[in-house]
């Protein structure tokens, strides 16, 4: 859920992040508030919202009608993940260009086929014209009996991830330079597999302290859970898992960059006890990649060691690396 | 929740209105599906969205950012009300132009504040940079014992209507017609009361067999509850309670007009048994004007009886009649 979108112009969406945040008295009957992947109500029930905004998100150059609908239910469905929960309904609101330049009927048809492949089905939304760009919102909602959130981090522990990381991202840099990405990095951006499944393998092991989705790269969202967590984490560069498709296609050193601080790979971080996850085990007993990445201190940040031992700290927020920025990303009106 | 907003371009709208309100096969913990105010879930949560798109649902030259954000929280919870629920939270999605024209903390504090209202908070979110329009989407929370849903209204039947009708109308249309509503009409529209108590008050007497809020205008929001039935449903015109600030403003054809087919005065609109209602109980006892405004028949459809006998078929959709439409209302763009 939001406070971590792709923005462009970071600083002045900084205090509604905060703002969003913010800790008040919660009534009774909600369980988690704000400042999650996503809130927790009496009764097991996780929900989340995740926008997608055309010339923001996606480009609908870059995309059918089908898959940004699919694409935005996978970012929302993503925070179930996030928070171990099974999903359960979505609801979508749309809002649209008159005059038929967008498939309406296809926009729901992605979102319902993604929805599909977790068991979800959407239980309502609205809809509107829009006299701007495309704008999608997804709500998701699921259910948890242990809701994992971002503060459970502590010094000593291990920091993992599932998968490869860096290629939604790639394939975005690939068309921001004007080409085309393969058709293997293009469907990683386009059509992103929500963890559900694998979040569901880890919760089932009682191995995670505290998890998180990647939507702001890996640095950007580790500094999510070192802020709740109140501990520092340090990133071990060479141990990342960068997608091969990307240092095939822009080389290691940007691959890293991307891995880092791209964003929307919708893979999941966590967090664990030192030693207590069997790799093998969960390759073997369900298909699950998970590589250890890093570990956690006393101290606050996130920062980077490579394997010459060099310590760098990383920047605080994946969205400012993110190439939607600005001027790399005109408005329509601008384009 | 959607399927009923002021959309200007109808037609386009049509499909994905029925494609949202589609029944499939539900998951077991959802109790209510697409195709009234809100969806209810398991241990009574109810839970709807809204949009609110700038030039769409309002201008920017309107309302100040504070009440753009109470005015969308006002229409969000009025879904509650119409399902008889107590809200409890709001999810609050936001994407906005860069550059400072809009002030995104007093948009919160408009949401918050609206929230208070009815006792409930702000447990999350989303925010985007938007490339065009400002838009939200507020999402909003509830619990209800006894959710309302529109299918209840049955032969014989009486329809009332709380408070009064078409102001909020009058002042879009004043605006649009280049001039400027007096302040009390403005208010009407940019800071909208939800009947969540009014609703509460009505479910504790235990009278009511269906209800809606009044987002579409009175036409358009029975429809709903006429092809929810199976039922017709006969407005007699002459009891419709037009807002006096309406008629003084506009005469008594538009006024009636307005409160017919303009839409968004966020009244509660119900059906009950015949003479189980006590006006004046309502009103001595909860400060509440309930108006009988028609009555339940076999058949289908909306009807309008005028007090000489007349009897006319009530277009479907109320946002047909709105100001809003395209050709009034240009894109900024076209602006």
């Amino acid at each position: 859920m939001g406070l971590s979108a792709h923005l462009g112009g970071g600083g002045e969406f900084e205090l509604i992040r905060r703002f969003i945040a913010e800790d008040g008295p919660m009534p009774h009957d909600v369980l988690i508030g704000p400042g999650d992947d996503a809130a927790v109500l009496e009764g097991g029930w996780v929900i989340s919202t995740d926008m997608a905004v055309e010339d923001v998100h996606f480009r609908r150059s870059w995309l059918t009608d089908r898959e940004i609908g699919y694409r935005a239910a996978a970012a929302a469905l993503s925070d179930m993940a996030a928070m171990a929960a099974n999903p359960v309904a979505l609801l979508l609101s749309t809002a649209a260009p008159l005059g038929g330049a967008v498939d309406l009927e296809e926009i729901n048809a992605g979102v319902r086929a993604m929805a599909a492949t977790v068991g979800a089905c959407v239980i309502g939304g609205d809809v509107s014209r829009s006299p701007g760009p495309l704008m999608l919102d997804v709500v998701a909602l699921g259910r948890a009996g242990w809701p994992v959130q971002r503060d459970g981090a502590e010094p000593g522990d291990h920091v993992w991830v599932t998968g490869s990381l860096g290629a939604s991202a790639a394939a975005v840099h690939i068309w921001q330079s004007g080409a085309e990405p393969t058709p293997e990095l293009r469907a990683r951006f386009a059509v992103p597999v929500p963890r559900v499944e694998a979040a569901r393998c880890l919760v089932e092991q009682e191995v995670v302290d505290a998890m998180i989705d990647l939507s702001d790269g890996l640095a950007g969202d580790l500094a999510h859970i070192a802020a709740a967590s109140g501990v520092e984490i340090t990133i071990e560069t060479d141990r990342v898992p960068v997608d091969d498709l990307v240092v095939e296609a822009l080389g290691p050193d940007d691959a890293l960059d991307l891995a880092l601080h791209g964003g929307e790979d919708y893979e999941l971080c966590f967090v664990t006890d030192p030693d207590v996850v069997d790799v093998g085990y969960f390759a073997e007993r369900y298909g699950l990649r998970v590589t250890r990445v890093g570990t956690v201190a006393v101290g606050d940040g996130v920062w980077l060691r490579s394997a010459d031992g060099t310590r760098t700290e990383a920047s605080a927020g994946g969205f400012d690396h993110w190439p939607f920025e600005p001027d790399k990303h005109p408005s329509p009106e601008a384009a």
